[in-house]
């Protein structure tokens, strides 16, 4: 792990990535030793400072540690954290902290052919996302909705929990976006109240737009979800899963267009 | 610094602390060298673990830890995080973390007593507090609505910034619990969408009652604020402070209950 661009595993405590969750992450897959879609990563993490006044990370010595990092791996997943930086006690940001930059390299799961061909099984958690216009769109790090979506369920054969709103609108899963495809539209959720604006989402919504699949951005209701011809989820360590089951319900992977699954899976992969 | 018993100041880059604020935290005002209100911290905190399945900490263990750590200081606050612990990466909490504990005693401002006897100057937020009633009243290391807000203003006559929810309730200050007396009546906003359910915030709603003040806890409008015969603020640091001015809008101190106010300071300031 690299911290400030030096080995090391600690961060001070009075970081207030810690004191309060003020900043920001990415997680990047690696494949071939290279970090995918490495300019869409950079530039919502470069996004995400400036909408909350952290001062960002120099571009080029990020993408410096990203490799230092990666080192002789080919596959993988690169964490990048960026805190506000050490501070003192209270909300206020102070204007002379330092941001803390941490680059961390792991081990991903190899996922087999078979959850992309046959699809995944998802349920709906209880769990809801707060409405907070200020914050939505933005990876940052207060994540305990996440973390208490995840926790309620322990069965293994489960790989995604989809969210809502307090208004019963589908958002995303605990950790992916969501595509609803119905009469060979597809449909991914408005995040302007809550959620995370993942680069695998918008990949997948610039390739639709490429590919003339007609795609809308708009809110997605339950009756949405139920009546939908396929579903998916994307994230970037993953591309697209589709949904074969949500709750109990199954679902037709048919509507899924080969083109975009194809193309997703290859461009998704590649630093560019 | 106190982190897991030892004098620290670092911790494990991997703390679900700083990866996903998966915590909580308490802030105990020290005065004669005696935590105040100790048993009401411990209790939130124990409640809050107990609410996010974090192993609480050892009570006895946690009292020791506070007054090594207060040493022979005899004013100020302490600072206590505790944490889900070190974990791999997602969300899903690992059944075997084991949760850090950090007490840190830090200097804290003296108030004047123009403070309590004038009021303050306060003003309404832009930024909202997102509902999720898995996580309102804890005070866990979500934080990032409270910094957003309190980014808010520069000016440093104004003390506290009131925040509301999407519905355009109030519902509390960026660090501190609201009153609003009308008629001879105290109202404090209702927390289980949002919010933080304050130790002071909750010792003024037994002392109201043992001094036959009647309190409500309800849904709290813009119309209920600017109608106030008198407003204030609470937390355990300040006890309670009087509004005198929020947005240009002046208020009388004159409905706040003297013998409220003064049991408070005596009671909110001792170590029970």
């Amino acid at each position: 792990m690299l911290i400030n661009g030096k080995a090391d595993t600690q961060i001070a405590a009075t970081d207030r990535g810690l004191q309060f969750g003020d900043g920001l992450f990415e997680t990047i897959a690696i494949k071939d030793g290279q970090p995918c879609l490495w300019r869409r990563h950079l530039d919502r993490l470069l996004s995400g400072c400036s909408r909350l006044a952290i001062t960002p990370p120099d571009a080029d010595q990020l993408y410096d540690e990203v490799f230092k990092e990666i080192g002789e791996e080919k596959q993988g997943v690169i964490k990048i954290i960026v805190t506000r930086g050490p501070g003192k006690r209270g909300y206020r940001p102070q204007s002379n902290t330092t941001p803390t930059r941490i680059v961390n390299w792991n081990r991903s799961p190899a996922f087999p052919d078979q959850v992309y061909q046959r699809g995944i099984i998802a349920r709906l958690c209880s769990t809801r996302l707060g409405w907070n216009p200020a914050l939505a769109g933005l990876k940052h790090l207060n994540r305990l909705e996440q973390v208490l979506a995840r926790s309620e369920w322990h069965d293994p054969s489960i790989q995604e929990g989809l969210m809502m709103d307090a208004a019963d609108r589908v958002i995303e899963g605990t950790s992916s976006n969501l595509f609803v495809i119905q009469n060979d539209k597809l449909h991914t959720p408005d995040l302007s109240r809550c959620g995370v604006a993942g680069v695998m989402q918008g990949l997948i919504i610039e390739v639709a737009e490429e590919l003339d699949i007609p795609i809308v951005v708009s809110d997605i209701s339950l009756h949405d979800l139920w009546t939908a011809d396929s579903l998916f989820v994307s994230n970037s360590l993953i591309g697209i899963w589709p949904i074969r089951e949500l709750s109990g319900q199954e679902f037709s992977l048919d509507a899924i267009p080969d083109k975009l699954m194809d193309t997703i899976l290859d461009r998704g992969f590649r630093n560019e």
